[in-house]
């Protein structure tokens, strides 16, 4: 396909005519927002896990593809800073799977719903031909912490750019058993007020680059900062694999300077959070290297439509 | 696979533990409730349409695939007699898909959301490889309407059986194009007390057997009085047809004797409503011929997993 699939939302968010009092948070986010009463919300996100694209059932076990399709939408609910409540499950199945196979996706599903209250309450399972591939999709609905949800759209030049954890090198096994990072991300929102948020699904560069375009600013990340995980560092490349890798699942936020002080001051962890740049009013995503060289950030993350 | 989709779906229920003061309605009903304030409520439901499974690329339109995509979950809402909201689509592409195709499908969508008011607030969409079909996941939330919503177990021995529109033969092309009963549910359901209801996706014959286990009774059907639709008439066994046929998605509901007797009365259509038996105490599913002749109704309908 020659199109990215930020150029798909952009074209699902054209055509889209939602009311904002009904739906304050539309197409474009990580969850979206709908308005059920006065002060009653629910948000809904959904995400497809399909088998050799976003797993592969050689290495993986079937307990640990249920556990990331919940996960998956899990930090989606973290990336908003939402409490998750309830995930309903379609699977499309070969026709060789059986009640043991079943039970392993199950268990993987329950695992990672049961930690964050997180309930089952329904699916649609089908069985296609034996030739075709295990399909999963979760939609997940979340409600409101004491917060507002936090957008992607919201950060100001000016302000300090965080993560969560370290990044890079997901893909050699932290994807199929990441912790989302829900009670973290609602644990920070409690403590500062943040401007912008998004989970780290698809590598930095790409999601930075999400906050960039939809709060109309810039970035200037400071390489030296960033940090690199340990499965990164025993890579060829551990900068491009921390900017650039997939499914890190970690948090990308901004905020001001002064919270940001206060958040690095008062955070007791143990994950870490640490500050890799500030928001820019360029407009381009930038990195300074620690020889003080400064160059353009190239959004090359991954795309699921490449 | 050699266990049927109910006895999954009990399967996943027996492993459920939810409570019910937080999820009214679980696992096992065409929606799933989720109380979310004292008195706001919000249903969930989500389907999944296969290529080769439920639609077949060669007959069918990308807009017809995405129109019955959203329809299977409005008809999901109208068999509780609630109002959709909003849905979110995930969608598992072939590479050889543009845009062009990608304008279809979303052309069918909104063409039924619209219909009822039901936004489209979010998707996700993934392309795999070429030799894979196309897979489409759909999970739509609904609000109570002034009623309560109207579940598969509440049917009582000596209530009337009554199903809307015609049945049979949908296959030949009005499961690609069928029109949800969602306006007339909610209609139904607020001229009269409704014990128990359901969508007929998978025939007569499995989905009357549906309530029939969620409501522990068993039923009599009238075969004479079985609405057989002009497609099923066209077949070599149109009753067989309508009995067991799949995706009608019409409306299958049980109510009390003196409540049906009101409502055929007052009903004043386009789409008729027909008393086609009774719930009795047996247990069993029995059907009886002009000729007076009981005998068994057998659950012939259609299995997702056979």
């Amino acid at each position: 396909m020659s199109v990215s699939e930020d150029e798909i939302t952009e074209w699902f968010e054209r055509r889209s005519k939602l009311a904002a009092a009904d739906f304050p948070i539309g197409i474009g986010d990580d969850m979206a927002q709908i308005q059920l009463g006065e002060d009653v919300s629910v948000l809904v996100t959904t995400d497809m896990l399909l088998e050799d694209v976003h797993f592969d059932l050689q290495t993986a076990t079937l307990k640990q593809v249920g556990y990331k399709a919940m996960a998956v939408s899990l930090s989606d609910c973290a990336a908003m800073a939402t409490i998750p409540v309830a995930a309903v499950v379609s699977v499309a199945l070969s026709k060789g799977f059986g009640e043991k196979e079943l039970e392993q996706l199950h268990s993987g599903i329950t695992l990672a719903g049961d930690k964050f209250d997180c309930a089952l309450v329904g699916g649609d399972i089908t069985s296609w031909s034996d030739k075709n591939p295990l399909a999963i999709s979760v939609a997940m609905l979340s409600r409101t912490a004491g917060n507002k949800p936090i957008r992607r759209s919201g950060a100001k030049a000016g302000d300090s750019i965080c993560v969560t954890g370290s990044l890079g090198g997901a893909i050699c096994g932290k994807h199929l058993e990441f912790e989302p990072r829900v009670k973290e991300a609602i644990k920070i929102a409690q403590m500062v007020t943040l401007n912008a948020m998004i989970d780290i699904s698809d590598g930095l560069s790409s999601d930075l680059n999400r906050i960039c375009q939809a709060s109309r600013v810039g970035a200037m990340i400071e390489a030296e900062q960033i940090p690199i995980s340990d499965q990164a560092r025993k890579s060829e490349e551990p900068l491009s694999s921390a900017l650039h890798d997939g499914e890190d699942f970690e948090l990308l936020f901004t905020l001001s300077e002064k919270e940001c002080k206060r958040l690095l001051k008062q955070w007791e962890g143990p994950m870490p959070i640490t500050q890799i740049g500030t928001v820019t009013e360029t407009g381009k995503m930038q990195i300074r290297t620690p020889d003080g060289q400064v160059g353009e950030l190239e959004d090359k993350g991954y795309n699921h439509l490449r």
